[in-house]
């Protein structure tokens, strides 16, 4: 790295799996520096892939003003990032992957008034859905508007099925699955501006490990008739061996398809599609994050401040290089 | 529409396919009004969708100055933006689909210099390629950042080749598509991140109708030999009659895939796609322009100016609706 470059230097808020990903994502980028790591627990039960990055108490993080650029937020929308979001923008810039879709408004206001008065930028909802696959959502709707917009999940893993499948009495150990319905999606393709029920766009494919005692006939009507979880969807439920779980479901495989279907004003079809294939969700979504941390440094540099979203970012703050190299290699 | 709604009062420059389609998009649009056409036709031979629509000559452009709030330049890339982009921006703010790739640079700055002197925003490249696939291409390559990007055309139907194919004697008239290969694209995918001969990426799909006299085995040699058309690409000729052509080839399909396939920081491959199929090329670019034309209004709006791409536009500026909407909704 050559001396004139401007090293980006970004702290680490949560170190679960979104954290170790934010420190490897960082890794890729030659224009970022990771400075620290900031945890709830003990900074010594914190092992970052790098023996060489410093772990600090969160309440040491006031100490780090003037030495962070940007602090990306790994908490979890449920109780970390309602409290660490507002409190953290007032002292810093912040991108977070805060993913609760309803209550995206209240947050938004809540990290907008201490960013505005503390003149940060507060970058909220980064991720894939919320993030590139809300962006997909927009570009669709603004270049067919007379159309339709479907979103399909998978095949991913979803932790909250997979933790309700595990709190099921008589099961030892459980994956959830979300896979895409491939009939709903060529209906979606077609230009015909399908409508569907929830049980038609997605399947659910459970694998569990039972417990020794347990009855399997009695542990599928539980699954299946789980209000909320199940039983709005097709579900199956494959029992299987620890030894196989083990072998074959650690991985975080998630993705997805953003399908947009209309016509355009000559009366003409047009079908706009994104799609993610990802074999790790958090290594995904922390590669985002950091792409867009980038992007939030150069907005506060600008002398901008306050909350924002994927929308208000223009996509050429996302990368390393220069407008002119950006026109002449990828336009 | 409420008497608040701010109308945002377009102009066209150019009326073929593509100036055709803006004024077809207009009309899906409630915040924007078509002014007026300009032509270098005589305007009696302009023959708009909508006949309440104003048709003048293109040297009587100047008079509309302070009536027309974004110039939607429609001409080609050849000819006619050259002489038109730079010249048109010092009175309007513009957008236009300039789509020779290597000539950008220099006609961004031919375009910037007059765009900043006169204080107009001139969005240029704005289409799908380039255009959405080149914004596919910068998102991809920053939330992958080792990886490698793809890009397959088709099915699509190709002017420039079509033009070429007419152009062998024998020939009365014909069409071609350009196909991608679509086991280059399952490669492409998978990431291994292959790289391929032009001739592994796409084939190249002929239509043609011979003239009574032609040999058909001398007028495929010509066409599979012709050299930057088809020598490099596995072309394959079908002979068909006009009533076929006539009835079966009249469409201006086209589309694509950008795919974006490496892995992240964490080790774990990820593959982002985009893709697009249009049954009309034009009807989607000009819708495409529509949508880019409302950003250039907000911009200028704004006190911004200069020549600008697809990269340097947030992409909330694009929708009609408002920020707050747009976070509640689609985020």
């Amino acid at each position: 790295m050559s001396s004139e470059k401007v090293q980006i230097r970004v702290g680490i808020v949560g170190y679960g799996n979104l954290g170790r990903g934010v420190e490897h994502a960082i890794s890729q980028n030659d224009d970022m520096e990771l400075v620290a790591i900031f945890t709830r627990r003990s900074p010594a039960d914190v092992r970052p892939v790098s023996d060489a990055v410093r772990v600090h108490q969160l309440d040491d993080v006031e100490s780090f003003v003037g030495d962070i650029d940007v602090m990306v937020l790994c908490g979890g929308s449920k109780s970390d990032l309602p409290e660490q979001g507002p409190h953290l923008v007032s002292m810093f810039n912040t991108v977070d992957s805060f993913d609760t879709h309803a209550a995206i408004p209240d947050y938004f206001a809540a990290v907008d008034a201490p960013a505005k008065s503390s003149g940060h930028v507060g970058l909220i909802s980064v991720g894939w859905d919320p993030g590139l696959f809300s962006l997909q959502r927009l570009v669709g709707e603004v270049v067919v508007p007379e159309g339709s917009t479907y979103t399909f999940w998978g095949k991913g893993l979803s932790q909250g099925h997979s933790d309700a499948l595990r709190r099921v009495p008589g099961v030892a150990d459980a994956v959830q699955y979300t896979l895409p319905a491939e009939d709903a999606m060529q209906a979606a393709r077609s230009g015909g501006r399908p409508e569907f029920s929830t049980r038609e766009m997605h399947t659910r494919v459970c694998y569990v490990v039972l417990e020794d005692d347990a009855d399997p006939v009695e542990v599928e009507r539980e699954i299946v008739t789980m209000p909320n979880y199940f039983a709005d969807y097709d579900t199956s439920v494959n029992f299987i061996s620890a030894e196989n779980l083990a072998r074959e479901h650690t991985g975080m495989p998630h993705g997805g398809f953003v399908i947009r279907s209309g016509s355009t004003g000559d009366g003409a079809d047009q079908t706009v599609e994104f799609s993610l294939d990802l074999t790790s969700n958090p290594g995904f979504t922390a590669s985002v994050l950091v792409a867009y941390a980038r992007a939030v440094h150069r907005l506060s540099a600008r002398g901008e401040s306050g909350a924002m979203t994927l929308f208000d970012v223009a996509p050429g703050l996302l990368s390393p290089r220069t407008p002119g190299e950006l026109r002449a290699a990828l336009l």
